[in-house]
């Protein structure tokens, strides 16, 4: 088992009057948070304030770039030529940077949110733009990729350092994937499963399929969905375990730099 | 009479498949570009090249921030609070200084654009948000405001190096305001005319209002609307008649740092 | 006092994954309702759920056009010249009516949002703009129109039947127009409050502003805002008291053709 | 040969300040406008000025619905539900009608734009959600598809008037689809090998693919892509050979009622 892991939560995904996720609850579980950057969800307002609240719990800051689609909330597919992408991703990046500079606190992660990190998944072009983006952007930026997929093999080809990620609250299917939200059980919302996945994971250095099928890897971070009701419990449940197990809780600069 | 100054540009008003503005023929005659953040115009693949296009030149990067109205081209005042304008100032601020530092460019320079320009002209308090977002992103950031405004009491209290600037193509009332765009006469298409009414700005060191009034200020930069289809001739008639009384034109780090 | 009356409420005002307001509980207590159009909140399948969730209730069903300001939640005043509003507002409309056919209901009312209706309160040439916008569609329309604003001057100058309206959770100011949001004591959110207030306008056939000026109108619906943690205890208690008066409460329609 | 035929085009996608096609030009070629709705191009004012344009030119008015995505005009693929296309679909139909009958006119004929149209095709779900959009809005709008399409199908399936349609500046693969954009020799830009496809289709009652293979087929309408500089002189020059044939060019309408 290792010793330290980062736990990580998707965050500011409110817009103008809408609010999702329960930020002031995330915010005092996880260590790292992915902050949206007005495509799917988040407005700079919104961002401010995010920046703000990550600050004030000592909580690492990343960009979350989108597709652009707030009303699909980033979630459909989009296609987009690698070259559109990567200027995309470094836009969004970009925008948080300046919030975070505004805030006094730096921009140190950077994960790709719904269709977009599950077509980088499977698509090395896709993956590769990303990993462009970021570096050219500032390749001292954390790479945060889906355990397994072409994001990592991208990121490490770009030099980036790479946060290999699992999910405590999605199953996985035998190739490594996140099971689509199309698909029943794609979604983990009892607490203690959560926790016996992620325990699974660790004890295996592996990611397990829904099907039992282990596929070793690294994992540095793990996140569940704030957007879902079910992600702060799940992520209490799982911070509590692991802390039982003598795990320490790291930010990302603190586990990977 | 001056022996330097800058002359700018507004480009990287395309939009997807949209285009508008001759940028390939205005970068030849101007030393710094305001580049359109998405907001009322550009877009990230837009950015990406007004960039790289401003790189090849040797031209001077600055953000051009808007209201979010694209349908208005950032035109039609939109009442947001000073806590909103700051932070939608700073998230263009930041977009384009992740697409520039992908191209290899700093940003030095941020000019408002349209409606927010026009409001932080009389407004202090829409004034000091811009002046404060700068100076959040980066205090080494040049404001470019028109001269005599509220844009300039607001970048000097922030301690920002400001650039006065005027317009060649626009004509002015006699508080030094740009005439409305609504009005008869705001514009000034013919080449000549502009050219006499940046003559007659250096002469007096003052802006002078289409009824003769003359009201004295520095004037840093000089700017032609690259929008519009006379932007190009006006430019280069300016850009003639300065260098044939021996001004250097320089971009605006050159001029101010 | 009047013996029968509409109850009318704001609707729809969720957008993709966002939600806002208790619609399946709003949509129990009142007669009629004004179902957001895309532009500051709805979109086509929102759109679509709330007119068969009108249908299953026998609630009539109108357009409520926006600004363009989703960020905003089209509260934001943005300047349009009057044929833009025209446009705009006959747009807002055609597009829920084609949902409302595709439902097997027609829209028989309008009535406009946020900004919108807060300038076309006063704005006499704002107000014309949506009056010829909603007669150019279909003049059968019922225009909603706060009481005592130039939107029931413009819509009776246009030929249309207008319901004039009034808040059971805004107080007024002394020239008739709903106290500004930016003001202490704007929104009421006690239920008995809402319930006295409502009760003294149909004593007095009047607004009656916080201050106690009373201004004459006739009033044909009531309002309380959906979007609001409040809106519906308000509307409940409202209800209850009017029918506790023998007053009918009533569609649109059925109320005035 | 048939006697008599239909052309249309697309038309009013400008946006805001933007501008694309030479409509002025295109109206007189035309019998039928397809007028962008607002999602890939195309606004309110926008729209109106369309129908008043084909109004003034005795042509008759379709919508022209998008998947919302007016940075890539539509062109590129979005994943959505069957009932959120179905809804979209309404929604623009429905803008349209609105815009239309403010102006006098009444809108005829439906025809997908782009990404959506290019699903359609091979995608029976897809070409159902548009069809069942047209019947549920108005069953006596026709239905544009492209001829031996999935929409061909769907159409005919929900009872709808079906227009059979064929590109002049679009070459053929052999499954009778448009040869995608990304390919050489997509797009048919000499106004004689226009002309001369049209008349292939025409003599042999088929679509004819760029390889030779003919695919028969009714052909009712001809389109040319308006926003291409090449639409109008291809548009031109099929109109002049059609005519001389003795071929009638008409509005959709007067053919298919």
């Amino acid at each position: 088992m290792v010793s330290s892991i980062n736990l990580n939560g998707d965050m500011g995904e409110s817009f103008g009057r809408y609010r999702i996720g329960d930020d002031e609850a995330l915010i005092g579980l996880v260590r790292s948070a992915s902050i949206a950057c007005g495509f799917h969800a988040g407005d700079p307002t919104v961002m401010a304030h995010s920046v703000m609240l990550a600050k004030a719990h000592g909580v690492s800051v990343g960009a979350h770039p989108s597709f652009p689609d707030l009303q699909g909330f980033g979630r459909r597919p989009l296609r987009m030529r690698p070259a559109e992408i990567e200027a995309m991703v470094a836009y969004q990046i970009g925008a948080l940077q300046a919030l975070a500079a505004a805030g006094g606190v730096a921009v140190t992660h950077v994960k790709p949110h719904g269709a977009l990190n599950n077509i980088a998944h499977e698509d090395a072009e896709c993956a590769r733009a990303i990993a462009r983006a970021i570096r050219a952007v500032d390749r001292d930026l954390i790479f945060v990729a889906n355990a397994l997929s072409q994001m990592v093999t991208a990121g490490e080809a770009e030099g980036l350092c790479v946060a290999h990620e699992a999910y405590a609250d999605r199953t996985y299917d035998e190739q490594g994937r996140l099971t689509s939200r199309q698909l029943e059980g794609a979604l983990i919302t009892d607490p203690q499963t959560a926790v016996r996945q992620v325990l699974r994971f660790l004890e295996n250095g592996a990611l397990v399929s829904a099907s039992g099928r282990k596929m070793p890897t690294r994992i540095d971070t793990i996140c569940a969905h704030g957007d879902e009701p079910t992600g702060v419990p799940v992520m209490r449940a799982v911070r509590q375990a692991l802390e039982a197990q003598g795990i320490a809780i790291v930010t990302l600069p603190e586990l990977l730099r």
